[in-house]
């Protein structure tokens, strides 16, 4: 296919370098920062522009892959087009693009950080289009980079997306939490990681429900009691822990 | 050494087995529960017993491995042994066993599940003991099981178990409620699975703090909004978010 990456940021990066590597012509990256642009152009053998004007209306594939709320601008700029324009974003429905012919929505579900190496065929990709003809081409796209890909409505990608932020950038605010109180002892972040990483090794096993543990799991009521004294001098940490303390009590019940 | 362990459960099995493989004798195992301890007793060679009245008053180290409430009465019930006696919970003062004259906390940091191979080797060991000579040898231990030991005060270790709620058992609750957002959009938990293993393996590699992504550390208020009104229907979720949303951006500031 020959395709045009609308953006120059982490997903769009990743992507546009895997579809380059499974053999599509990528023809133009477009940023409003040409500097950006000419950076992914050259990895990926494509035209660098900065503005959506200019684009090849020739393209069949058109993925936009900006900030969410850059989206709805953008669209209104985009020339009338015959190829397909999809979006990447997680929490946007698929009607944002409907006054193109052919549009849907290419949503690939990782967390992306512009250098890191990712293998890309483990990354989840969910589909959708306004036809089934288009959803189908975009499945087909999906299986070449990925071994797990599958249509979600607008409203099944909401979901996964609030699951995500739980799941990764709350996860991360945990362990952010738990660096401070380590800091706050003159104990290194390090200590951490092999539990960090049990933890997560833990759930590609079994359900989390499963996996808990803990003194709120436990119901340890000296132990949660004595946490909360000590972090006394934290106190929206200590909210934090009370309220986590709560939840998983009332699950466990 | 020759060593009694007192204690079955998760900890209490690492542990025997580790010390076992590092050729050291295990004397005796010790469980309410006789056909517990016999489980472990089996695997390590040694003999099982169920009252701690029974034990080999002639052991180099007594390992008590059992739960933070029962260490009090257990501790009282014991004894009187020349051989060092160590605990190894986190929340727990060493001088709960200062009625011993050698005693000490012999702390391994991590999630136990009695059934999962561990790589001991990975595991800090937090270590404290009553006399200098005695922290020795618990280092001297430590050092034959893992490649991390360190010496840590009692106020370190609970800060230490602090830090593991919030990077283990609470990071645990947030897979546990993206999971539930994802079952009520009939949704598969696995989709999550690549992106729960990236973000553990990011904050191997940088600071938690570095590591943040998502709608509140990009104070997207558009995003977070729409979360907060999917949320709708699952209250206390939604308390959750608005909080963890809130305390990110007071962090982000």
């Amino acid at each position: 296919m020959n395709i045009v990456v609308i953006g120059s940021g982490n997903v769009a990066s990743h992507l546009a370098r895997a579809l380059y590597m499974a053999k599509h012509r990528i023809l133009q990256v477009c940023s409003r920062t040409i500097d950006n642009a000419q950076i992914l152009a050259n990895e990926v053998n494509a035209d660098s522009i900065d503005e959506v004007q200019q684009i090849n209306v020739q393209a069949d594939l058109y993925i936009l892959s900006i900030k969410d709320d850059a989206l709805a601008e953008v669209v209104e700029q985009l020339p009338d087009v015959d190829g397909m324009v999809v979006h990447t974003a997680g929490s946007v429905s698929v009607n944002i693009l409907s006054r193109f012919k052919n549009y849907g929505v290419f949503y690939p579900f990782q967390t992306f950080v512009k250098s890191a190496e990712l293998q890309f065929d483990a990354i989840p990709i969910l589909v959708e289009a306004n036809t089934i003809a288009n959803a189908s081409l975009l499945m087909g796209l999906g299986n070449e980079l990925s071994k797990r890909v599958l249509q979600a409505s607008s409203d099944q990608r909401g979901a996964l997306h609030i699951s995500a932020v739980f799941a990764c950038n709350f996860v991360n605010h945990m362990y952010r939490l738990g660096e401070d109180v380590l800091k706050e002892s003159g104990l290194p972040f390090e200590l951490l990681h092999p539990l960090i990483q049990e933890t997560a090794n833990k759930v590609l096993r079994m359900s989390p429900s499963v996996a808990q543990t803990g003194p709120a799991a436990r119901n340890d009521q000296q132990i949660i009691q004595k946490h909360l004294n000590q972090l006394e001098g934290q106190k929206e940490t200590q909210q934090i822990y009370r309220m986590l303390t709560d939840s998983i009590l009332k699950y466990n019940k």
